[in-house]
């Protein structure tokens, strides 16, 4: 009876669509967790290949085998292009790779982040330990809430506000218009960096095309950015950075002292190097448009 | 009845199995062509999300949806490596697009291509069009053949010689082996530079590791590059080359004087920079293991 059940286990696939046309499928080992939160449909599941996995509906969010690489890049090129950032927002982020991250440059003081969901939090810290260390750092004030809400109320606070947001469905939505990235803006000191992921150039044109010409209007500097992560849609996956000082592409940037898997500072300034039909996107050149405005 | 066919049509999914734990599926619209070849399973298809496929034993080869990033990069990197590169060998390639490609620098003269399936140059030319364009290029020495033997007939008679190959079951097998890259050696000329595509750095890490190993004890200078290519499993890929005498980072490269889509000076020396994780695959450490052999 166990026998025949675990047989069957085995045989269980999680199908994420990718697009109506498009889906990949992951044999799971166990479902680890699941439940309703009031924002979304959660899942913690153990995965053949790539590990253990947040699953917010339906998609796959973060997982134990490539994790790094996301939060490597979403954390490191920000925080390296600041020359000493010191407060940090976390905005989403509830698995808790980021602001593990985060807590590695020692420049850091004190890192506010504001997830939505305590849920994620919650289960993340059960089931994805690894990922979720960074939530027990003195440093951390961690907030259950709207981070649209939080980054409304404050002003020239941050040094790196990071947007470590699901796909721009359900709660994540209100992350990407217009008014979410002034506020960003006012929210940052006047040589503040943000972050936000704005996932695939492949299958998601229109939001980067997007997102790119608004942040483009509200800061001096705007370069989107790319890396590899195979559990997302393509594999490729896009950051849109935003700073009102500082290039990313800056001399003398800082090399981290701790060991990486992926950021590298050789791989910091080749993500700026956009192929052709990427850099088609943000138009007229993404890596041109700089300085555009005054800070 | 016939609106009742096409329905169940646009039901019809390909799903490629990445590993046994890890797949992905393609909605088809039309399966255009199908057959069992003497070497393998092959069919052609026409996907929703990235247009026509070919599909050898079930493992998609190439789409026109994002074709050009790996023809582009499969060729463009050793034909600007190489300062002057007028023969070429084309292994495999038997959708065109690597010549088609090839044909696009100005300097080439003559290119052998040996494809061991004459059903998939058959196939590919009538259904991708695009792709096949290069086939029917008067410089075109098109052998249908093993080009296995073929290379191992050959001493010092190209400049460029690409292994443009499905993956090493089956008939490619015997493409990722010493003997192999040992006569591709000596079929290159002394300044000859060789490339071969060796599938993810994370689904396929010991085949780039051994690929590697054999090709660095062979050429003075070995050196991985990485591509994104969406289709392919992981999104990343990568390809191993190997050359006698330049490096492909050396100063004073040629541009493209025609319009590229993915490739450009910059991503041709972005794609050398591995980060730590891949860079592991290949120690020492990929980019300083060059100049160690007597070319």
């Amino acid at each position: 009876m166990n026998r025949r059940k675990a047989e069957t286990k085995a045989e269980e696939w999680l199908i994420e669509e990718q697009t109506p046309s498009y889906r990949t499928q992951w044999r799971v080992r166990q479902v680890l967790h699941e439940e309703q939160t009031p924002f979304q449909h959660l899942q913690i599941v153990e995965m053949e290949d790539f590990g253990r996995a947040l699953v917010l509906d339906g998609a796959v969010q973060t997982t134990v085998g490539d994790e790094f690489i996301y939060h490597e890049m979403i954390v490191n090129v920000p925080l390296f292009t600041h020359p000493n950032p010191e407060r940090i927002l976390v905005i989403g982020g509830g698995d808790g790779g980021t602001v593990r991250e985060v807590f590695r440059h020692p420049s850091v003081k004190k890192v506010d982040m504001v997830e939505i969901d305590g849920a994620v939090i919650a289960a993340c810290r059960r089931h994805l330990p690894e990922t979720a260390a960074g939530l027990d750092h003195p440093g951390l004030n961690l907030v259950v809430g709207d981070g649209i809400e939080w980054v409304a109320e404050r002003k020239e606070e941050y040094d790196v506000i990071l947007v470590d947001s699901s796909d721009p469905v359900g709660p994540a939505e209100g992350l990407f218009n217009r008014a979410f990235y002034e506020n960003v803006y006012r929210a940052l000191k006047p040589a503040g960096v943000f972050v936000a992921q704005v996932l695939s150039p492949f299958f998601h044109q229109r939001l980067i095309r997007d997102v790119y010409q608004v942040v483009s209007t509200i800061f001096p500097i705007t370069m989107p950015y790319l890396a590899v992560v195979p559990t997302y849609p393509s594999g490729l996956h896009c950051f849109m950075l935003g700073s009102k000082r500082f290039s990313p592409l800056r001399q003398g940037m800082k090399t981290p002292a701790w060991p990486t898997r992926w950021y590298t500072p050789e791989v910091h300034r080749t993500a700026f190097q956009l192929p052709p039909v990427v850099a088609g996107l943000v138009q007229p050149v993404a890596a041109v448009e700089t300085a555009r405005k005054p800070g």
